[in-house]
């Protein structure tokens, strides 16, 4: 997907959300589990029911593979879903990966050609040569981690290097290594502040903002500091949204609360 | 595997060898094709050719993420056939992972419970909580990304960071989470002379040094700047052991290649 048909999704749904699939089956609705592969079900579902509120999905590899070769099936299903429903919402596979050049092209032929995500985030401590090989597929997007979410994002992100921090030093480097037609960046919703420093920074890309809901970030606060003239945003939002309720009306639950995120970004793309 | 039955392992085959398992199917010899699961088969004979010179094996996921559920299934067969036949031998996931606790901890229970391996290999730009949930598991490790062998160690890793480079923080910071009896560090054989300055750093600590071979790190230098009293170190050579040879004889080459690179490491543990 490229960013013409982003850009014109958000416009349409006047969303821009992104709602996370990091499905564990210790909380999915227990009459599920008697479903042959309860995880595909869940998601069939929750996809269902919310996509007219999102443009983004975002499953997270890690609550796959813990379920092994099985888990990833489950992945599979669940992207090829998706695509073949809905395929003008964009799918981020949030597999955090990079390696050495030659072992970094097997994972993107894993997560371009295997799995058919339109994205991948990636890990940005191996350098240019860990991140290139995401770079060559036509209308795939690479998404660095810049700024993440979580309590450890003090321990590197935030070091002082050439007079700024590690994270805007990820920030420009990698931007010059693609342009925002083609790479976003991760801030985690969790530092609004440091959102309008980058914005500045980055005028143009793209940020895949996780950590609204559980992780305590405020969409309202992201809106103001992170949109830009194509919106500019994915906020995603996860267990807010797809553990809205366990019972049998979790999809509709799922749908509300993702229809609740999707008013509110409403009113901040047009206030914009 | 704890630390003692690790050093009891390089004592007995007078050997730091790991062999890396990055099994690509355009490599492998084409008579293979032909078998149910050629990945396993080849890996297979690879095992049962070159574990008496090897400590460890580490297969990276990229390889088996390549072909979708079937390839993590190959992997699942390759890990559990190496615990079975050869539970001596540490196996590490190249995997390269690290999320948000939440997540990280899927992974950890992927790669330890799941697929069965000793090790796992962490991005540490995300910090401790990422790292965190790998560390709770009984003789299970986590090698921490320091200093890669690939061109892209430039972009982000020597970067001056109060008053050292950004390797040495993550060195000290991520050495203070935990001890070497639970801790190693990936350090690339294609930087000799930072090994010795990270030994004087971190002298008890395993380090894992990948690129001797196809990427040009000398194995006497690394040996010379990074053996400790305890070896501390696992070598590992991908593709000049498993692609020795193409043909059926494949396995033989394989161990030819293993044992050169066993004795010389002898040598070197003698000198010590």
């Amino acid at each position: 997907m490229n960013k013409t048909q982003l850009v014109a999704e958000i416009n349409k749904k006047q969303s821009f959300l992104c709602v996370g699939l990091d499905t564990d089956i210790k909380k999915i609705p227990q009459y599920l589990l008697k479903c042959e592969d309860p995880i595909f079900a869940f998601n069939k579902e929750i996809i269902d029911a919310t996509a007219q509120y999102a443009v983004a999905f975002k499953p997270n590899t890690a609550f796959y593979e813990v379920y092994g070769s099985k888990g990833w099936y489950s992945l599979e299903k669940t992207i090829h879903y998706i695509k073949e429903n809905y395929p003008e919402i964009f799918v981020i596979a949030d597999a955090k990966r990079g390696d050495i050049g030659n072992t970094s092209a097997n994972y993107a032929r894993a997560i371009f050609d295997g799995l058919g995500a339109d994205a991948v985030t990636v890990a940005p401590y191996m350098g240019l040569d860990s991140v290139e090989p995401f770079l060559g597929f036509d209308d795939k997007w690479v998404i660095v981690l810049a700024l993440t979410s979580n309590k450890g994002s003090q321990d590197f992100q935030y070091l002082e290097v050439n007079g700024h921090h590690l994270y805007e030093e990820v920030l420009t480097k990698a931007a010059s290594w693609a342009d925002s037609n083609k790479m976003m960046f991760v801030v985690g919703a969790t530092h609004p502040e440091e959102l309008g420093g980058i914005r500045k920074l980055l005028p143009e890309h793209f940020l895949l903002v996780p950590g609204v809901g559980a992780q305590g970030g405020d969409l309202d606060a992201v809106a103001a500091n992170g949109l830009n003239k194509d919106c500019g945003l994915l906020v995603n939002s996860s267990r807010g949204i797809i553990y809205a309720a366990n019972d049998e009306h979790f999809a509709e639950r799922a749908a509300e609360e993702a229809e609740k995120l999707q008013k509110k970004m409403s009113l901040n793309l047009i206030k914009k």
